[in-house]
């Protein structure tokens, strides 16, 4: 009876359906037929599955705000657009062979195709991002998707400089994966908050949240690719311990390796087996692994206090909690 | 007395008077400081120069319909923004060393940084757009500049695809130049026209206005990379020779070339300046500088006759007549 006009009765729906007005929103997104060296990367990329975790994150945050989860849509859907072109930069600039169990675009069509592609993505992530928005929301719509985007190419370039210095802190790091992973989590919170013309206290709440949330998962990933188990994470284990890849482990460990393994495996690497196994000898010496899950956990309970700062319904406040609780336990 | 009241007082600034708005404008644009690795590359490329012709025709379509020109000034700025985003991408596809006399981006930081910076041009040049922009015509310029970035992406990607093929016909090469090159020219115009608030009839001359200077000016470029003269052109004569670039010239030489001396100089080229030379001989016995010239004419003749459905005073007409004839005789 009080549906949608009652704080207390009002239910979300569940992560898997949000997932399949996602899934079906990308399929219907209809591209020209020619140019193909242009179009088919495009697809072929938004093909390739991935958690959805941010589109599903803007149509719950809409609809908890009390809007129908389907008028963000195409929110949802050019935040998704946007996260996949910046994968598909990213691996030509990386020079990744594969994503996802597939060849990336740049090594099944070359560099040009990938960047242009991508380039063609970055668009029509940014149109698709004003459709369906009302005329009185459109400036902090588009200023909202702006800044998080500079932001994330700021991200990016700080990884790529880390890449050449050996003196990169904690701190410096923490910031980089908030640029680079984190912001995104926020803006896909808060442009569902916003779509559903959510009080500005909620919105900067649900951007924090997805903020911390993004902490968590980036050191979580950062974790499972040296702790996880390859059935179940996916792809192999060991891959950021061969590239000297400076994550929260290698960081740490760095400042703390007492016993020269570690700068000897940076400087003359045994082979690669022999050297994550000594690597990871070095990291379990110094307890990273417990300490580590520890500070994935503080930023899960920092996720579930922003919260507390949202005017959010019993039903919604329980979905964002399991989706943080998730990612402190998640193996894939 | 009457001035900007009466249709006919009304005076337009000078070619001059809009560049220095435009460069006023691009250098005022403030960059963080850090990462400097992303923004250098930025600065780099829009301090080159260049002729600035696109935010010139905003500046002047913006006035030419009643309106302070500064009132276009962040469009016409994201426009630049925008062009040199394509440039600097495209230097990278096309591995180009140099661009204006100095080393392009990717030579001098690498590939990686070029790919990125120019992402972020990206953004940067479609934020611009939104800037200062009322309310009331935000759609439809946001409309004009996705639907211009995905048709100028097309371009790109045919004559990417142009390369490896034989049999390109001089239909499929205009069609790829307007994509490439002219609808920026036209949405440059309609921009500034829409911001004026202008009529959709005159706007609507005015997208074709530029679409066709466009073209001239494209063909002008092809003709002078094979008949300018270096020290007045500002590049060495013949690249296009060199590197079998599908032109205009070379694709209807390729279809009229009864000596077999082009598919001879394709196969297997002679040196550079024999090439050159050689292949210059074939165009001269087909008439082809004559002709390229008359088809450049029709085009400059085509896009004056635009004008003629846009509401414009007399001052405004022969501002953008005297545009369109530079581009027939244009030496650089």
């Amino acid at each position: 009876m009080h549906y949608k006009t009652s704080l207390y009765v009002y239910t979300m729906l569940t992560h898997s359906e949000y997932l399949g007005i996602i899934e079906q929103s990308l399929k219907e997104i209809s591209y020209p037929s020619s140019p193909a060296g242009l179009y088919a990367p495009v697809k072929y990329t938004l093909d390739c599955g991935g958690k959805r975790l941010r589109p599903v994150l803007t149509l719950a945050c809409c609809e908890a705000f009390g809007a129908d989860p389907r008028s963000a849509v195409n929110q949802a859907s050019g935040i998704e657009m946007f996260h996949n072109f910046t994968l598909l930069h990213d691996d030509v600039m990386d020079h990744a062979d594969m994503r996802r169990g597939r060849p990336t675009v740049h090594t099944r069509w070359g560099d040009r195709t990938a960047i242009l592609s991508g380039d063609a993505m970055l668009s029509m992530a940014t149109d698709m991002i004003t459709r369906g928005c009302p005329d009185s929301r459109m400036r902090q719509v588009i200023s909202l998707f702006y800044r998080t985007a500079m932001e994330i190419y700021e991200g990016q370039q700080y990884d790529m400089d880390f890449e050449d210095r050996t003196d990169v802190s904690v701190e410096e790091y923490m910031d980089m994966i908030r640029l680079k992973t984190s912001v995104l989590l926020g803006c896909a919170c808060e442009m569902g908050a916003l779509m559903a013309g959510a009080p500005a206290d909620s919105c900067r709440a649900m951007y924090s949240y997805g903020e911390k949330l993004g902490l968590a998962f980036q050191l979580q990933d950062d974790y499972l690719d040296t702790y996880g188990d390859p059935i179940v994470f996916g792809k192999e284990i060991g891959g950021d311990i061969i590239n000297d890849k400076k994550t929260w482990l290698l960081i740490t460990a760095m400042a703390e390796d007492r016993t020269g393994v570690l700068a000897r495996e940076i400087s003359s690497p045994s082979e690669p087996a022999h050297k994550i196994e000594s690597v990871r000898g070095v990291y379990d010496s110094l307890g990273l692994p417990a300490r580590c899950r520890a500070i994935i956990g503080r930023y899960v309970d920092e996720a579930i206090a922003c919260l507390d700062r949202a005017a959010l319904t019993p039903a919604a406040r329980e979905f964002f909690v399991e989706i943080a609780e998730k990612s402190r336990t998640r193996q894939n």
